[in-house]
């Protein structure tokens, strides 16, 4: 695996030894874990193992130019190596991977055809009510690339090398190339083979202080079990920004049990046609499925002021409450790469249950190169109006 | 007066009458305002007068082409245009405003001497500690404008127009434009004319609702009293992310004593030489002075991942805790343009007293085009970095 980050390398300046070897098996009862050629003791044992990317059992599934996508990048150079004649790309899944890979390929080959097949109504329809969806459909269809929705994937056809996709619709598509985004699953064999629990999500089973069954083993990252921050319930979200958090938690839990899980936000985001699509938390729909009688606020301006700025850019921001306190419990933000930050306001906001009135009171720092104004910030004013359809109810 | 953003025309809308006249009296006993031909019965009056530019008492500041800055696209226009051929500008003050003038002034005429006059030591210090005020500065040079720290004026010399500065340390600097940025004052004549109180910071005196010594009339913005987020000490703060939020309580504060000011925080941002300059809360110096056992913790990294992405960009976070309980008391923010944004996380946190222990635990969205890496972003690490300080004491 080829990483471009500097991790092992800021690692290994900290003291920790990075081998790079395979576990093969866990021996709980000796405090064991079995390498290819030899064995390590443990007193206490980290699993972050994280995940891999869903294939499906269709016929075709495993010809020639069917991909998955793992974050390794020496495969993708490979992969892309391996397409680049491709002129007929269907990419399976309309969530952030799929998107981001067809905008890549159809960069690489603009006058190839690229099209994604996506299940659902709407593309990132987990992670965004449908209106914000339509503009990232809006983006990525600009560019050329073909959308269908509410199309399933029933076979891959060809004999050595993949030929055509059949939807279950009837619908033949000539493909060249097949690449899945259509999410991933915990990586658990070592430790069911270990007689550690597996929760309902898939993933190994952890408490509060991401310890599993046994207390000496603790899971962190995509590997482990999730559960949603908002209810509790079984979740399925697997990113970078909860492995990394829960992570945090297990350095300090490996001395004192200490760093408590709160549960899952989720917070997204991507940048897609020189557009920023982002969100945390719930959806409206998502809400409403957990029993929230859910207030939504929209707002939307410049980014710079006045408008005619240069580096002038749309900024839309849609905050959610819980009409019961009136207490955050999702946004989503579309337009300007300040975006990216603007999500993690709302992340934080959320993960401290704060309430439309306290950010409609937030003293938000605001520039002409850099923002909407003091009066169209748009945080603020997504406040603001879920405070108005609030009361107009 | 000239504004270019359409407020009068979104108040019309929603059925606001504007009239563009001058207040001469307030009638208290009668409730009545005095216009220039008219007055006007009243039974709420909101004071919203805004502040004025200093402009100190010296020997020669009422020569010709010596300017203080109001936010007026007319004054300008006119100004840049009376100044289009002089040769030597000095700018009088090391704050936002007099380093943003400075830059827009050499963009304007690149063969021209700008020079910055600072009293203090460093210039932007009131709202960043030595080292990012070190950062401000060399972004400024490196544009040719000279710097003068430590430096006091004594006098503008010239017979009808000016010709040079004099500082108190004996330098003669030759100057055909001075530009003062040394901070404003409440507007309060009118205030003070109807026997309204006048606060320690020179504002009109406002209670938690903002309402004046006498409860019919409020009064928000740059002309009302401010306290400090912290210590409800007098501050002399006079901000748009300030005013803005007061406007808030008092529009709903009208029709019933709801919302409440807890005091200014005090959220800052520039762009100056295509670099991000922003601040939240308390300095180290500000901290320590109002008695705080100041924590500070420092993350640095670049605003995408892999490093090597397009639009890469240095983004430095310092976040400042209370040592006590580690509760966030101020924040700094240099480089990449998304810190405009990031920097209203940093306020919403200071706002909410969010610990560094909650900071280290929040899942931050990333994304390779939008952020650093999550191992990197600089928000948690720079909290991180701040338990790693507090630990080893």
């Amino acid at each position: 695996m080829k990483n471009l980050l500097p991790t092992v390398m800021m690692m290994e300046k900290r003291g920790v030894e990075v081998m790079n070897d395979e576990v093969k098996m866990i021996d709980r009862k000796e405090k064991l874990v079995f390498l290819s050629n030899q064995s390590i003791a443990y007193d206490k044992l980290v699993l972050a193992i994280g995940s891999y990317p869903i294939k499906p059992n269709l016929p075709g599934a495993n010809l020639q130019k069917v991909y998955t996508i793992v974050k390794d990048a020496t495969f993708l150079a490979g992969m892309f190596e391996d397409v680049k004649d491709c002129n007929n790309f269907s990419i399976i899944g309309g969530g952030f991977i799929g998107m981001e890979m067809a905008e890549e390929i159809k960069k690489m080959r603009p006058e190839a055809a690229v099209q994604i097949i996506e299940m659902q109504d709407h593309c990132l329809k987990l992670v965004y009510d449908d209106d914000y969806c339509a503009l990232a459909e809006a983006g990525i269809s600009e560019q050329g690339i073909q959308l269908l929705v509410n199309e399933k994937l029933e076979a891959i056809v060809g004999t050595k090398q993949v030929e055509a996709i059949r939807l279950a619709s009837g619908k033949e598509i000539k493909s060249d190339c097949v690449i899945f985004g259509i999410g991933c699953l915990p990586n658990t064999k070592l430790a069911v083979d270990a007689g550690l629990d597996i929760g309902p999500a898939r993933g190994i089973a952890v408490n509060e202080f991401m310890q599993t069954s046994d207390p000496s083993i603790f899971a962190c990252g995509d590997c482990a079990e999730k559960k949603s921050f908002f209810d509790s319930s079984p979740s399925g979200l697997r990113l970078a920004s909860i492995a990394t958090a829960e992570a945090r938690m297990v350095g300090v839990n490996l001395y004192q049990l200490k760093r408590e899980n709160k549960g899952t936000i989720g917070v997204f985001s991507t940048y897609l046609g020189k557009k920023t699509y982002a969100a945390a938390g719930l959806t409206a729909k998502d809400a409403k499925n957990k029993g929230y009688d859910v207030i939504i606020g929209n707002a939307e301006a410049i980014n710079r002021h006045p408008g005619g700025m240069p580096g002038a850019e749309m900024l839309k921001v849609r905050l959610l409450f819980d009409g019961k306190d009136m207490h955050l419990l999702g946004g989503q933000v579309y337009g300007a790469a300040s975006g990216g930050e603007l999500i993690n306001v709302i992340g934080a906001l959320i993960a401290k249950k704060v309430t439309a009135e306290e950010i409609v009171l937030f003293q938000a720092g605001t520039h002409p190169a850099l923002t909407a104004s003091p009066v169209a910030y748009q945080l603020v004013n997504a406040a603001e109006a879920a405070m108005v359809a609030h009361l107009n109810r």
